[in-house]
């Protein structure tokens, strides 16, 4: 369930801080994988869409986005490269690479169409996942230009800024990974016209003159995540889950209470970092905690067990990380002001390759 | 991608264990959500399927499965009223009750229907999610039958089998339930001719006279949980996902070996249970362990650092939990000795409701 009138203003709100600080906004689409929002997106100004896959890369673009850049290392079967080389006809597509194995993998199936993608060599500013160090790029862009590839720049993942006190300290870390990477690749001949970086949690961070774009998600919505990062208010919850409750646990009068209700993890996914204070939250109730998550049961920790909500009513679910909840149904409700007022289908959901 | 071999042996190996014993199996399908593997089920004798939902209830009905057990505590609003009353003309349904406002609005709802569901009271064995205490089972039944339901008998879920070391004691904690909650029951003057139990993890276990039939549902695919929790041997995983390596880490010669493919918690799920060794295992690579994992990417340890898979190498990953992983995808591959065989639709994907 969807409050159209909170997403807009997320929208507009990222929109116009990134805009106010000379930055290009490319939102992840994995986030809402639903093109009214990515449509709503550019209309607030952003340059183009950040997907993870060519499988969303194909729906946005079947929507009309005409500037997608996807942020992964594609490592491509002939299949991928055909579908590859039909989204460049239609788009202006920017590929992550962080090998110079599959930069040339990349150049080397796409053929004649090479020269239609362009390539961002992703950097590790200190997440630890893909991407190469700072210092080791010059290659990597040597391998994507050998084989046909315009480079474009470069890009970061700071998502070591999901944990508490971290989202300042992860964005200097990407402002400095960013600057050394286009040293070293000017050094090595190529210009860095696009540095990307950000995520939710540090795209109101980002700056200088290290970035020229920011590719946050989770904006648009907000989750449990967010909230206990303090990145967001409860305030600027657009997603929720509607749950009811089902069962009541037999407890002391004198214990917490604790409840049972029909949204597990096969609505709401069940990413749970050890920072967090539980497996999501109720929007109404701050206090309350999701302690444990099978696939259609949540049970809930109640602060007061004289109070507990009355079985058959129903609550608004919090996920803890929105972008798996949307991946798990085909459409969502839209609401406004309480009515609803649309349906919204998840065109990319579960567009994994 | 399904092994039909190992599938249709993990299928037989469950029905002939559970014949043996003089129990009914009644497997439980949110696992699969395939009918093509309800039908091998049914085929291999299951009495009928259990279903969390009136969504995988539908599915399995419009298949052709004609005794379905919902065993899930439904609270039901008229629209779902009129889907179980629709449900109840082409199949035998059986559904869970824990509360006596449960079962009153289940009767009432119903209306004239009513006599055509039965209900099975659900009992904590020790999972301590939903079900009532086996002492305070008559309450709820009379409830139900008081609102013209029939009363069928119990049933639980001794989740708790899910860690090391207690398959057994949560199967003997099962028994006692099951035997009590009969008991008074009985006192009461309900006869429960149903008395259901299992999981994977306890299906070989539970017996004696307390249960007259089992649940399990992983059992037909095995994963990661069930490896670790040794109910089963890597010869009986009948489901992997592929996955291919994109990235390599810079790591220290003399350091473990660390690589990213690209299977994330957007196709595997992100289930960890905090006995767990990781997020994930690799079929072929058993020392190999996925140490975290995002929405598109895994990263794996590996044991020797002078030997990781090449970038471009595909790997079969073993989902943690197998339920979470198969609802995230539209359709499944077939394959028999190695060869594409067939495509199996998962019709009941994302029927949360």
């Amino acid at each position: 369930m969807i409050d159209v009138d909170i997403l807009d203003r997320n929208i507009e709100r990222m929109a116009s801080a990134v805009r106010t600080r000379g930055l290009t906004l490319r939102p992840h689409a994995k986030t809402h994988k639903i093109p009214e929002i990515a449509a709503r997106q550019m209309a607030a100004g952003a340059a183009g869409l950040t997907v993870a896959t060519i499988g969303e890369a194909e729906v946005f673009a079947a929507a009309g986005v005409d500037d997608l850049f996807i942020a992964y290392p594609l490592w491509l079967s002939p299949q991928k490269a055909q579908r590859l080389r039909r989204l460049s006809q239609r788009a202006r597509i920017a590929v992550g690479v962080d090998s110079t194995e599959g930069a040339t993998r990349l150049g080397t199936a796409l053929g004649s169409a090479a020269g239609s993608v362009s390539v961002l060599v992703e950097v590790d500013s200190g997440h630890h996942r893909s991407g190469v160090h700072p210092e080791a790029v010059a290659p990597v862009a040597r391998a994507a230009a050998q084989s046909g590839l315009g480079v474009a720049g470069i890009f970061t993942f700071p998502g070591h800024s999901y944990a508490p006190g971290m989202p300042a300290e992860a964005a200097r870390q990407e402002q400095q990974a960013l600057n050394q990477a286009s040293e070293v690749l000017a050094a090595a001949g190529f210009e860095s016209s696009r540095r990307s970086g950000g995520s939710t949690p540090t795209a109101m961070l980002t700056g200088g003159s290290a970035a020229t774009e920011v590719r946050p998600g989770v904006y648009v919505f907000g989750d449990a995540q967010q909230l206990e990062l303090g990145r967001c208010a409860a305030e600027d919850i657009a997603l929720t889950v509607a749950a009811t409750v089902v069962s009541h646990h037999a407890t002391p009068a004198d214990g917490p209470g604790r409840f049972i209700i029909d949204a597990g993890s096969k609505i709401l996914g069940s990413d749970r970092p050890a920072w967090a204070s539980g497996l999501g939250r109720l929007l109404d109730y701050p206090d309350a905690r999701i302690s444990a998550l099978s696939e259609h049961h949540a049970t809930v920790e109640w602060p007061e067990p004289g109070t507990l909500p009355a079985i058959g009513e129903r609550l608004r679910v919090i996920p803890n990380h929105v972008c798996l909840a949307v991946n798990l149904v085909d459409d969502v409700a839209v609401v406004s002001g309480g009515a609803l007022v649309d349906r919204w289908s998840v065109a990319a959901r579960g567009k994994n390759k």
